[in-house]
């Protein structure tokens, strides 16, 4: 089955989601901690960085300072400020030479994705790297089933735009199986994303 | 003449501080308005990305945040936070491709730019990222003169560590003509700095 979506290039069934980096040990669940998906990232990001195989950081949250008070001989402190919504994704950096970018964002959904996860100019963002050659996605976690799922940028933007075209306001975890990479928590690096990365880039490497 | 640095390749003075983008009236001079080399940044920054040529963004600073009042019916007021030293670099985007990753320094010296502008991680920062591929440099500001040069990383790195072998503890302005790309301002992008990064590239390839 082959989707066409609007840049031209065909969204191909591949069945692409078989489960990647499957852990030997299949009775432990290094998923189940009861972390924050972003924990879980930071920690796998920290893991890429010191075997010197990827630099991925988390952006800092914006902040709108109001009021600063600058004590004598010590730090200034912040006094009044407000939390802002980022205006790109949260996570970017390089990989192979390449720029990767992507969101993450959890459900607490047993059965889909609903894409109002997702802020308009974050999507707008990602098409602009994607178009610019960047590697983009969304890390997907369910969290009650502690399934993880990355879904290459052009993929997301094809359930985008049904939405926007007055299909379905979310990604079926079924149309995930399909058509993301499914990533299976193991020990270290937690969260094996770049795994599914490879085959994003080899996918584009094809086309 | 050529220096060898630690990775191996050489450092070769080719003469590659002709200045770029020479605006043709030359008695506007686009860089003399009161601005901050962080807020003409912005400025050219949103120039490459409403023309599709490349996303280039400054990361929030990283602020700690102690103490967070929430009043019933309105948004989260931030009551107590510091200012905190990012651990990577300001700026970072995509760019034909490519993993961009850089800093901005302004300094009122008229004859040199001290290292003490860098933090030690952010040159690591820097040297990783070149390691895995990426572009990285440091976008230097003469702010009495208005003279701005783009210093490849690896050239950085060079008198990074001449610096910490006990050599002198700046960049001579004229090691910056010799070493650097000097970006003159014009109108739009105000700091056209990605000519200096396609010759950065270049460069590279042609190791």
């Amino acid at each position: 089955m082959n989707f066409h979506y609007p840049n031209g290039s065909s969204f191909k069934n591949t069945n692409k989601s078989k489960q990647l980096n499957l852990s030997k040990n299949s009775s432990i669940n290094y998923g189940d901690r009861g972390m924050s998906l972003e924990a879980e990232l930071n920690q796998s990001n920290e893991y890429y960085l010191d075997e010197d195989i990827a630099v991925v950081h988390k952006k800092p949250t914006p902040i709108q300072i109001v009021n600063v008070d600058y004590p004598k001989r010590s730090a200034a402190v912040i006094k009044e400020a407000y939390f802002q919504h980022a205006s790109t994704t949260d996570y970017n950096g390089v990989y192979r030479g390449k720029y990767i970018d992507f969101d993450a964002k959890e459900t607490t959904s047993n059965t889909s994705f609903p894409l109002s996860n997702f802020h308009k100019h974050q999507i707008e963002h990602m098409r602009k790297c994607t178009q610019l050659g960047g590697i983009t996605f969304a890390m997907i976690k369910f969290v009650k089933s502690n399934e993880l799922f990355v879904l290459a940028g052009p993929n997301l933007f094809y359930y985008w735009d049904r939405q926007n075209n007055g299909g379905r306001k979310s990604i079926s975890k079924s149309e995930l199986q399909d058509n993301a990479y499914q990533i299976k928590y193991q020990f270290q690096p937690l969260i094996p994303y770049l795994s599914a990365v490879d085959h994003i880039i080899d996918d584009r490497n094809n086309i």
